[in-house]
């Protein structure tokens, strides 16, 4: 199967050339960049030499649909939707990593990102979550890649709002997470001595992420589910952690807690629960497609601690990907994913 | 007057040594460290040479009575309490920055830390946080100062406690440290390679800081608060960062909270509060005696949210220590602490 | 003293603005700035809230030499001159913080930077470091601050080549700077990621601080100076670490280094010479404006090793820039200049 | 073939485990370590779990020349020789990752690390650098996997050396690297706090693998070579990089030590020649067994500049001991080796 990537020079598309060209079922043979255009890929990259040495072209739906039957978009929100259009009439399937199909709503699609150049194709989209939408995504031909923070928060979440367990209301999400979630164009912010040896929050319950969980989450819990979601920047350059407080529902001990993620995620290949009451580092899934899972209850507060980590450009971005992928094409779901974290 | 310092080959000696090295009106005149006893301590700390070249000398109870009149014990908890007994007895006044006698109740001290060997001094130490003990800090000859975790989340709460305009139950502290606060002890945990480029949380629920927390904020509110603290370890140097959510008890706006924090600390010289709905950075702090808050109700779930910043080595440990001796010793209470923060 | 700074928002203007801003003598009454205009410098950079508070301009030098007797030129070289040009001719002192003084020869400036607008103003101005040219700092009106990798390079070979006891030629610099000297500019090369947990060398043999450094070495040799410049980039916010090597001319012990550059710079304030055989750090002189010097030599073969440390926004740009100001003015040399390294 | 592990629990044991996990002709049957033994490799790395779960044991070397057939050592030198020494008298093939067998001349060895107990072993033991000793390495059964340093250094002067290009004396090598190169026991040198945002040098000229590439080199330069080796730590977790420098012997410009690059290694899987006067980065290696090298020619000093990169804990160290066992095997030499470098 042939591949396309629109936009590979940005870190989401760098990760989806690194983990495709491993990949038994498919090759890589059309890569777009609006700023490189005219190199190859493996002179903006050096660790691709001798693995993928190919040019990159400037966009230009008409080429990339000659030369892909499957495509990947990693651009801009706002940009993407046009593209991902005009790829969906020429009978492609794609993978938009995007937030521009993710949004069920397009009113709550335009409140955050703007107006919608194609709202039909909203409901179409498949959110990409295979824990959640596997059978869905089976079938897709278009499929919205979740964002890198809603991804651990819905798989950390799920468990306990799909049994009622927790509250749907006052559920709190306190999200660290490296500087490469913030892409690779220039900015003031993202300088290495603007980050360096420092924390802070941003975004504070204004993140554009927040309507994207809140719908996942509320279909999870069959209610409307709210929450109030505090990102932070750390100065690593690949990771989340995401720290997510609730209350619980009725009776729930650390260990029964456990047993519900052990049991809902156990056929799982990707979601790997932490023993009782012990919590997952971004380190140890660092470069990994595996989304680490902790949980405990605090018996005096009853609140309900659950804790992921994943590596943000992997299982929250170009990984997932390439996990939908493996799914659309009935590929074997691991195929292509089945590196091991680097520690450290 | 004679400073002695008892622990100065941690960093939180080094940090007092740096900061009374500048002050008008202290002479460094006795310096103790077991590690390193012998060497000057500006062999340990270059960065000393030509400003505090003294000698690190075994702990004599009796040697450093002798040659300092105002002692810092910066010694872990447990071997703390009994040295800070016996300068206490010979007439010294003392600022102990361990745990051991910031806990009022010995069996809340003995859970956490085991045995109390002087419980009769718990009674009569003051818990060393000026801008809620300043008038019985003035008097005081035993200072406990306050924990860095606790620092920060207590000036972060204590106007809206006091005000009674938080709830008592459901206060969360997600709490971001860089990995000084973890002493300079070798350990497995906190080597570079086990701590760089990661993200982790630790003691979850389960904190030593959390009952001194419990305990301040208890008596602001006039009611017993519990908190659910969870830490985490950040891969910089010095910082706290504490993101810190409560139920709004009645109504109250970002601005309103924000004009309550204003007039609580509007005399106060190291509190910094943000602009509404903005929030410090660890970086605006680094190496100052400043705490900055930040401040935002949201709305659509009545939680508010306040961020504390604060360099865990200053305001959280040595700054704040000296801050405490300048008010038991009638010297201006900002003298020798005046730096700005080193950005970057 | 009235003190303007023009070019305020980047990092070597903010260093001078933490400088002076605990500086006796001086005060600062005029900043400017084109992209923060119209902001007051405290809500650019936070961690100056209640000591400097002043507004950003748009620079006019009619405007900032009404407000200032003495000024600081932050700005890129090439930008400079001109502005500088102007303050000289309104009979103002300035130190220039940019390269565009620092050439005594316009062909050598024009060759690395461009046509020089004002060539007559290269002799006047005085090469601003004090070790070397204190005496013609005190009466001049135009001090060229030196670049960042000079100062250590040259304080580092000055004691040798002054004496002739390393030859001319074949001198290597393998200089490790961190990302602060690159600036403030938003750019791909100093994101976080790009820097962060990796090592690079760049401007291989080709860097424009090569020919300030060959001009003034040459000076002190009485000889021309060639060297091989080699500076590497480091993830971390502020220091240099140049590590020198030259051939010994004649014998030379390690001892008998030692005692030269002991010798030499004996009375230096912020010179600071390890034992022999031992090397500083830039931990130990970070937010400080010492330059530490290590020596040794390498007995087997004949090469002389000379590590120099310095913060390079302080000894390396603002530091020093106010050191000039103190000798310009008849100041203690070490007027606001006394802070000890934030260590850890 | 059945694979022993002894010193699982150090980083270059678990790098080990990260790379055989996805060999394809191995299984890893034994594991040893002293400080972890009952538990879980995967409890101590949690990284591993789902891919490698065996249980460490302490060391008993009946035990693993029972388990395994082939076995890596990663011990400290002075205790892997013993080890070492019975492995091979029980018939198994052996790489040994520390100090124990690099070095031909056992009073050499005894200068540098202490006595060696079987010195009738250090001419048996292979060098192995497959990129010079191949054929050595195919029949080998004790093969002496090189020191970080050496490798990387190694590497970049032997094409010059071989063909007489540049001179066996005054030789220099400047070199950088992360911290996980330190192994993983706890020491203060290591801690965090004590490396982040700051730069050192340490052993300069002292360093153990000095001799280790001088013996290397001389016998790639049929002469003696005398190198001066200085390294540096830099507050990153993997990476070594080595700027050398050494006098062209002849004439030699960029493009001709280019092509002698090209020529030499031009059918090596694992070195990545940079354009003519460009280097590699750290980055670009950083999880890959890869050595990116890059080569210019200062014509104005007749120096000539090196730089090699590679990751230290992969072609630095498991990563080259893999590829010796796929020699020695009789396996493809990149197997389980094609791994692309994580970045950022």
């Amino acid at each position: 199967m042939k591949i396309g990537i629109v936009g590979a020079s940005g870190y989401t598309g760098l990760e989806l050339v690194r983990i495709l060209a491993g990949h038994p079922k498919v090759e890589i043979s059309s890569l777009t960049s609006e700023r490189f255009a005219g190199l190859a890929i493996s002179e903006v990259f050096p660790s691709l030499k001798g693995f993928v040495d190919l040019r990159l072209n400037e966009l230009s739906v008409h080429r990339i649909a000659r030369e892909a039957d499957f495509i990947f978009t990693a651009l801009p929100h706002g940009t993407s939707m046009g593209v991902v259009e005009e790829l969906i009439k020429r009978g492609k399937r794609v993978v938009d990593l995007s937030a521009d199909f993710r949004l069920k709503d397009p009113d709550v699609y335009e409140r955050w990102y703007g107006k919608h150049s194609c709202p039909y194709l909203l409901q179409e989209a498949i959110y990409g979550l295979p824990e959640i939408y596997r059978e869905e995504i089976r079938g897709g031909r278009l499929v919205a890649n979740p964002g890198c923070y809603p991804t651990g928060t819905i798989l950390a979440l799920a468990p306990l709002l799909e049994e009622r367990r927790i509250s749907a209301a006052g559920i709190l999400v306190d999200a660290k997470s490296g500087v490469s979630g913030a892409g690779r164009n220039p900015s003031l912010a993202n300088l290495f001595c603007e980050v360096g040896e420092g924390l802070k929050a941003y975004s504070v319950a204004r993140h554009r992420h927040a309507p994207e969980m809140e719908q996942e989450l509320s279909f999870r819990a069959g209610d409307r589910v709210k929450l109030l979601f505090v990102p932070h920047l750390i100065p690593i350059n690949r990771g989340i952690l995401s720290s997510i407080y609730a209350r619980v529902d009725g009776e729930l001990s650390t260990e029964k807690a456990y047993d519900l993620y052990r049991r809902r995620y156990q056929s799982e290949p990707f979601i790997r629960i932490c023993p009782p009451a012990t919590f997952p580092t971004t380190g140890e899934v660092r470069g990994s497609n595996y989304c680490g899972l902790g949980v405990m209850v605090d018996e005096t507060s009853d609140q309900l601690i659950v804790i992921a980590a994943i590596d943000n450009l992997v299982k929250g971005a170009s990984g997932q990907a390439v996990q939908n992928m493996n799914i659309m094409c009935g590929f074997p779901e691991t195929m292509g994913l089945e590196q091991i974290a680097l520690v450290p």
